[in-house]
């Protein structure tokens, strides 16, 4: 059987930047952007695989000044649009490129205040959670991803878990109060870009936590779902949602030992192992396997 | 020369426990606390060394039972009230042991909002940010430290670096307007413990945060002396505080080959290396080291 | 148009477990493996996502006790025999479930020498490559998947880089002697079970160090693609390799300021941004993506 | 009370480089050192504190570019050797500097085969664990301190705990078997430097798993004294040996609901909490601690 070049792609990852916008009288009054951008080109490369021939390859490094020059030319705007406008560029002017994704992680940052009033050029870093888009590129299709990472919410009663099989190997009982405690990945796909960036990421960012804090659980699944569920109702722009939720095992401390009854008030916060529990809620349309 | 045994402690690292405390009409509105508990003894334990007799070892499993159990015995309170009592516990209760130094971190949370209204159970991590408490028990003395860490800012103007000496290893060019972002770790000694913990910490905060923000800066140096004098200055019962910062270096990228101007606009945000600036700032008494 | 669940998993992630086996006489030698498993199942999961009713689950708690009690039952052998065992206990013991894919890292450890002697129960980590297992067993379909990652491989000469297109943004000199740093991750599928896994792990692995070193490199790509050959060249019961390499470049600094002239010899180890160059090497037959 | 500026220093943290050397024919067979430096400074930096008066600040790229130059100017030779040279650069001819203090961490690389063969110029990343070297320069006063940090060790038996008081709080049962295992870090002072380096480190780390290794334990701290003894016993230039343990607990897993005996086989590998088991093993002579 012959040995041949199957699937491959190359590019720059994590160009970690930061533009800073200056507007007010004398651009004294200053906007910071943290974004961290990574790009991946599939196409004609071939020749450098086998041959060494590097004609066709736009390299990483030019990709990586590309992002800086692109940063400078006009307004980076949301990263949806900052990856629309790079995932074009590498797309369509360059012929041997036949796709261009572009990812980008956003890391959140406030004004600082002094005296109550806000700063004009001073900011805190708000967070571990973290904004993204994926803006995927070929001929003349385009998809947009947007989501978030690092996000943990954690309810302190309110989920439930029993009614499962048991075989040899169960030990776990069931329970009708637990803590439910997540790291959620959530990241959807629009099925357009007639999109209000900003807002439709800030309304399916509330809906998700609003989903997960108000809904019952009787499994974390349940909860996967109608978050998923919730933001597709809240906005029709949304095609699709795959969530990734790490269930992060909270375990009641047995206290009986000391004389103490712990009447879920005391949990030990475990690292490993974890549940990892992961699903897709979707329109009854194309799964547009090719965005993600 | 004889061999002999010098310095020793030991105890349990990293009890990472999540205490839920339930208010309200019957317990129905939550509080969560989310602490990592490390204990330190010294003492009397040449004996475990020299011939593994650990007549003289409060185990590390019985520090960490220790932790859990006096979390349900008491409202845990602030962090530094917790740590007193188990510094207390372990200096005091056990002959052998002659110091206990009991580190806390808190992870923060914010209660999450459904519809507009807090929710009675549900929260969000909200930032990488951590609150610490430092007590360390001798016999009757006692000192407590209050921190925090992994605090960023950033200013995008209000920076120069000038008037530094060169030598032949120099290239740095003179500025009068950088970006100044630093990874601030402070951490201050109270001089008594007639202190409310939780408004002691939130103003100091504020104080150091605005301190960087406010202070046109000619060096991270004068920014860090700033920022100490200011939580000196606003909070008396603090006798000294040692902060910790790096210089986390946004490079001005070179737009010029591509014929743009970049104004302190578009920057490269490097990792390592990073410059460390490390300094006291303390009132005119004992400097107290057993406290670190 | 209706919302509806899609594609969907669920398992219990990062049982990091110790196995201790006991030979030679009275037991008194020691074999340790130290792995990391990762179970991830679908199926009929629907009524847990859409009713919270867990009468399918087999829940998480239980997947991590069966790794323990298969772990105890019989020796665990190669890793990919022991996703193999977990891998078919899932999918064909439980009607519900689908497909189960069970994922294991294994952290290599040495024996440790005394006076020169192998040391009968002691133990040492032996660096940060990463051995991997990933089996996927969906019915009667079975795929096996080996692999590494975590190896960090340098040429300090022997690589050129050239040839590549320049547009405006392109300032990058091309170079006929570089340093060529990678962090490489392998996996690799095979087209049957009828492997020796420890002889196929262990010579591919070094069919890959090999090729990456004797290779006189045009490209990354070409060196990624010669690094597949070798390992499909050489063990005929592999199908396809995926290959994923970091280019974690080494900067010549400029030493020219300071009057030396630096010939390839003093580099700056860059963190972000890195390149990342992705390809697969396959023989001519079916891509079995439900291997990954 | 006055407020004024106590203990500060600064310096370049992290300053990642990569030698090549280059020997043989034509320079055709090379070696690289791969290593991390960081420098700290303290001395007359008042009025950059003060006054933002930084003619006392020799700079934090300035003192990048000399590790640069350094290196370039003469073989690094071994850490120890490069952390002598740098230290009293800074230490001694710039007259505001009172102590420099350099920390190296190097990173482990081994020459690759080929075909049997070690090759010229490629090399393999050989393990986490890293080798450390600290020195301080303080006028004319110098200390040396060398060590290795990111070392697991593991003995499954010869391991008991035992013996130890008993309160209200304890649980843990009393062991005549357990799983030992540990992530060291271990730093020693030389008394002079006179001093094989190379020679010094490799044999002090060896004697250190050795000991480990033999010593049948009843406690971790009595395996620290013995791993300290053993080094100060062989080395006689050693003066003061600091180890820091992590107690990595192996937790041995309950399988009798399955219907198994678990005779310390199958180990859960827990991440947090860990014992923290700290020590000093040092000549009845001056305790040193300016070289911390």
């Amino acid at each position: 059987m012959n040995i041949r070049l199957g699937d491959n792609q190359y590019g720059k990852s994590e160009t970690h930047m930061v533009r800073v916008t200056k507007g007010g009288p004398f651009g004294s009054v200053h906007e910071i952007k943290d974004i961290n951008v990574s790009v991946a080109l599939s196409g004609d490369f071939a020749a450098s695989h086998l041959a060494g021939d590097n004609s066709n390859i736009v390299t990483t490094d030019t990709q990586k000044n590309t992002i800086y020059a692109f940063a400078k030319d006009e307004p980076i705007g949301e990263i949806e649009q900052f990856a629309l406008r790079l995932a074009r560029h590498f797309a369509h002017d360059f012929p041997t490129v036949h796709r261009a994704r572009v990812s980008i992680e956003e890391y959140p940052w406030s004004r600082v205040e002094v005296g109550g009033e806000p700063h004009p050029h001073s900011f805190i870093r708000s967070g571990s959670e973290k904004r993204l888009a994926v803006v995927t590129c070929a001929g003349d299709a385009t998809w947009v991803v947007a989501g978030l990472s690092d996000m943990v919410l954690l309810k302190s009663t309110g989920s439930e878990f029993w009614g499962y099989p048991r075989d040899q190997y169960t030990t776990l009982p069931e329970t009708k109060d637990r803590v439910l405690a997540s790291a959620v990945v959530a990241r959807w796909r629009y099925s357009n870009e007639k999109v209000d960036w900003s807002d439709a990421f800030a309304s399916t960012r509330r809906v998700l936590i609003e989903a997960f804090a108000a809904k019952h659980s009787l499994a974390l699944q349940q909860t996967l779902y109608v978050m998923g569920e919730a933001a597709l109702t809240a906005r029709p722009e949304i095609a699709e949602i795959r969530l990734s939720m790490q269930n992060k095992h909270h375990y009641v401390v047995d206290l009986a030992p000391f004389g103490l009854d712990n009447q879920n008030e005391v949990f030990y916060a475990s690292d490993r192992p974890y549940g990892l529990i992961e699903g897709t809620v979707i329109r009854d349309d194309d799964p547009a396997d090719a965005a993600w």
